[in-house]
């Protein structure tokens, strides 16, 4: 295909089939005793794969891969982005110019607060992971990726 | 949110959560024996109303209701667009002018093609039914969909 997408298509595909998340791991080495991986990602089955290198190409960051969380009768492939300075530098400034519509914006804008702390290490310590985790919290309806990813409780 | 949409953001989000199908159902007070609705569809959970609202507003036509095949666990609605003149003048015209990138494309070839015959009347003699399910049967990968709303077999 290698379509130019329109940024208004973009926002709008993203609004359906993206999502901006957090996921939270116990990782004995970090000094918070937590690894905080934020992530924007955007599923498809394989046979859309194109509309994933478009987007891809489009923001000039991302890997695509199998998403093994799919069933194994509908093969889904996941567009990955987790470099924290594409996120920041790409995918975030972006979703500020062009405005998502549905419940997304308010997980987007969450999301770019956490990265942004990120950026200024606020996790790295215990207490800024907390800030970071409640905040992390507040996202995708009450976190039930959150809650299969890590093991906070 | 009565937000005014940019037509690329729409076609974009109909991408990712439109679907355009054609269901078949048994009928015997029609001539040909079947029943053949084409509607577009778009799903949201009940907390993305609004942007159904607006997709309504922006194409003025079709209706919002409760999605019975959703899961108990999500709430969701769908935005209906099932009268033909609507598809004709609205719907059709729209995808035809902004393209969609993903394998929804093709469906919605399909489904412009079955939509016209149907204006010209060929679903109401038996060959042009079969001719018509036969398209039908080429959407939506297989057509998943329709298995579960007809008894044709």
């Amino acid at each position: 295909m290698l379509a130019k997408l329109d940024p208004q298509y973009i926002v709008g595909f993203i609004d359906g089939e993206g999502s901006f998340h957090v996921a939270i791991y116990k990782d004995k080495r970090m000094k918070a005793g937590l690894k905080i991986i934020p992530e924007f990602h955007v599923s498809q089955r394989v046979d859309s794969r194109e509309v994933l290198v478009d987007l891809s190409r489009y923001f000039a960051c991302g890997y695509i891969k199998a998403n093994h969380a799919a069933s194994k009768k509908d093969k889904n492939l996941v567009l990955v982005v987790r470099n924290r300075d594409d996120l920041l530098k790409k995918i975030i400034p972006f979703f500020e110019k062009y405005r998502l519509h549905t419940t997304k914006k308010k997980d987007f804008q969450i999301f770019a607060k956490i990265v942004r702390q990120m950026a200024k290490g606020i996790h790295l310590n215990k207490a800024g992971a907390g800030r970071i985790i409640k905040l992390a919290y507040q996202m995708n309806r009450g976190g039930k990726y959150r809650r299969h990813k890590h093991s906070l409780h």
